[in-house]
This record gives structure tokens, sequence and C-alpha cells, in this order.
């Protein structure tokens, strides 16, 4: 079950750090949670501090204003996704899963620097051969996250 | 074996990172091993260079600290854990296994950087269903170390 | 089939960042790919922009140079190194594999910086037990490459 897991995770951030966005919303269940938030807010019960979507289509609708804003192609991350610790659950309903991960930038200079660490609180569920995210929280290590807005993490 | 040991470390890690210290101690047998010393202190056979506890109590006491000290509490720290190398041994006596790890540190401003480098060189045994650490030297990559002091690794 | 990718790419790095670059050559077959270049290059198919490499020999010549010249024992490295996914083949002939990483540096007066992220394409095949790289393309993020030079990646 975890093998799948890691797997799943390293897919994820794959689609995102090899630009392939469009990818990105068939990660989650056709009615999902998405949502973004500090580890501050997370503390203070506030899961959706600064991202939230509830459905594949608005994650595509979020795909579709990053390719015309263009913001996405200027620069480039790169994921470091630790190993999924499973707290509760079974294949059979959701699994809860809490994974750490590590953000790096790279902008158009060249330079890199540490976009985001924190850690994925999922729920994840099998639908025929695979798993997919019923919820995912992003939940952000630093408060400093204006641009955090810009892409999927 | 080795599926239980990389478990094993992503657990020790969030046990950190999410602030639950209390729990560290419970990692290691009740006789054991922490130390904490650079690359270059190890090279030359220095091993117990900056931290040094022998038992569970001694670690248990130095939670004790930080949580009086209140040091711990006004920054946030996230491990990403590789993958661990089995050098010698078997389940019925201890494994030497040797981890590479990376910590990074996140302040009270948000700010984000690296607290440190290094990998694990373990002695793990099992105690009924559980893996445990006998001795843990962790080697840090840098000589900069003057506030590893603070915090579990 | 991807334990053992996991188990090859950290015992890989593990030989770069103790410093046993004799081992180095010997996770490549006989007549090999090596490469580095940058994603920038690799988009515009010049895989080949900065290091290049067709055989053991060649490899282990440059390991050499890099003794010599004396310049790799100035400072440490720390590999970090994602999951592998395998794109296609199977273990009968040659495997695409593609893993993502992350690379630090510390130098000399103890500073750690970022020193490369990117990912490993890979073909990997299986000779008696052992899983070897019959090619690897060393994909960096960034085009900031001058000092990538010096050590294998």
């Amino acid at each position: 079950m975890n093998n799948q897991l890691i797997q799943l995770n390293a897919d994820y951030a794959a689609a995102i750090d090899d630009d392939r966005l469009e990818d990105w919303p068939g990660f989650f269940t056709e009615e999902c949670l998405y949502r973004v938030t500090t580890r501050d807010n997370h503390r203070r019960g506030m899961p959706a501090g600064l991202i939230y979507a509830d459905s594949r289509g608005m994650l595509a609708d979020r795909v579709l204003s990053l390719r015309k804003a263009n913001v996405y192609e200027a620069q480039g991350y790169r994921h470091l996704v630790g190993v999924p610790r499973i707290l509760e659950g079974s294949a059979q309903t959701a699994l809860k899963v809490c994974t750490p991960f590590l953000v790096m930038r790279i902008d158009r200079q060249g330079f890199t620097d540490v976009f985001a660490t924190g850690q994925y609180l999922d729920e994840v569920v099998s639908e025929g051969e695979a798993m997919l995210f019923k919820s995912r929280d992003v939940v952000c290590d630093s408060s400093r996250i204006d641009t955090l807005l810009a892409i999927p993490l």
C-alpha cells in the first residue's frame, strides 16, 4: 500500500515539475478538496487560508488561469517528497496520509531558492487501479507565502 | 527490512517536525547512544563532539530542557530523509545503517534556510514489533554548528 | 524492481558524497553514456552540453583528473534523491527511468548552498545481480552551471 502512495506522490510531483499542469487535476477525485494553507493557520483550524478548490473542474480552471497569466513558465520547480506515513484508514475506505515535502524554485536567471517546505495531509482513495486524492491539504511551514498563490504545490 | 527502516526514519523525522519531542526518546533503546558530531570530527575518530546521551532518560532530560528554554517552539524544522543503506548485520542482531538527511529551518519571520545536511550512522535492533535505535550518530557535513545544540536531529 | 532502483540511486549518491569517487564508474556498464546538461539544452535536443563520457574508462579518467586537481576534497556534497519513476521497459531489456535530485554543497568554511537540482534520465540494465546505468543523462534545472563541471552528479 505504501509503495503505491510513494509512487502516487512521485507522479504528482513530476507532473508539476515537468510542466504537465494539465495532468494535475487527474490526481484528484471528481469531487475533491484541495487547499493550501500555513502551519499557523492550520493550527488555528483555518485550513483554507490561501487556495481552495472543491472539484476537478476548479483545479482545471486554475491551470487555465496559470497558462493565460504565463506566470508558470517563467520559472521552474523541483519537488523533493518524503515518505508517506499512513495515519489511519484502509484501502477500502479512505487512507489518511501525511507526507513531508520541499519545493525548490529555479528562476529565469538560474538562481535556485527554497520555495516552500511543509507537509501534505491527504485522504487517498482507490478508484479501480488508481489511487486518487479525495482531499489534499498543503500545509506550508512558513507564513511567507505571497508567491505561493502561483502554482500547484 | 528496508521498508521498515524507511518507515522508522519517516516516523522519527515527523516526531521532531511536528513538535512531538516527547516521543523522540521512544525511538531509542533504553540503553542507547545518541551523538551529534561533524564530518571532520568523525573522520578524526571524535564522534561525540557536540551532543552525547547514553540512555533514554538522558534524551528525555534533553527534551525537558528544550521545553523550559522555550527555544524550540520559536522556529520550525523540516527533515527530508534519504534512503537507508544497510551496511551490515541482520535483524537478529543489530543492523548497521547509513542514511542521508537534509534539515531545513523556518524561523519566526518565515525565512527558510538549510539547518543541516549529513548522514545518520545507526545501529538498529528489533524489539517485538518495533525497530529501535541502539545507537544513532548524527554526522553533520558542515563544521558550522553553533545552533545545532538546540534541537534533536 | 523499483526497490532495486531506489537502492541503486542511494548507493550511487553515497559513493559521491562519501568521496569514494573511484567506485563511481562501477555504477555504469562498460560501454555507457554519461552526460550532464541543462533543462533548456535538453529541450532543444542538445543533451551533451557540459560533460560527455561514453565508457567506464572515460569516467575513470575523469575521477583521476579530479584527484589531481584536488578540487573535490575542498568541499562536500550531499545528494537527496527522489523516487524513480519507470517510464518504459522491462528488466529483460533496458528500463527507462526518471528520478529527481537535489545536491547541496558544503564549502570549506562550512557554508551550505544548493549546488544543483534536476532529474536523472536513465537507461538501467541488469548484469547478473547488479543493476547498472547504460546511460545517465543528468538534466539540471538551472542554466547557471559554471561549477558543475567539477564533480560527478
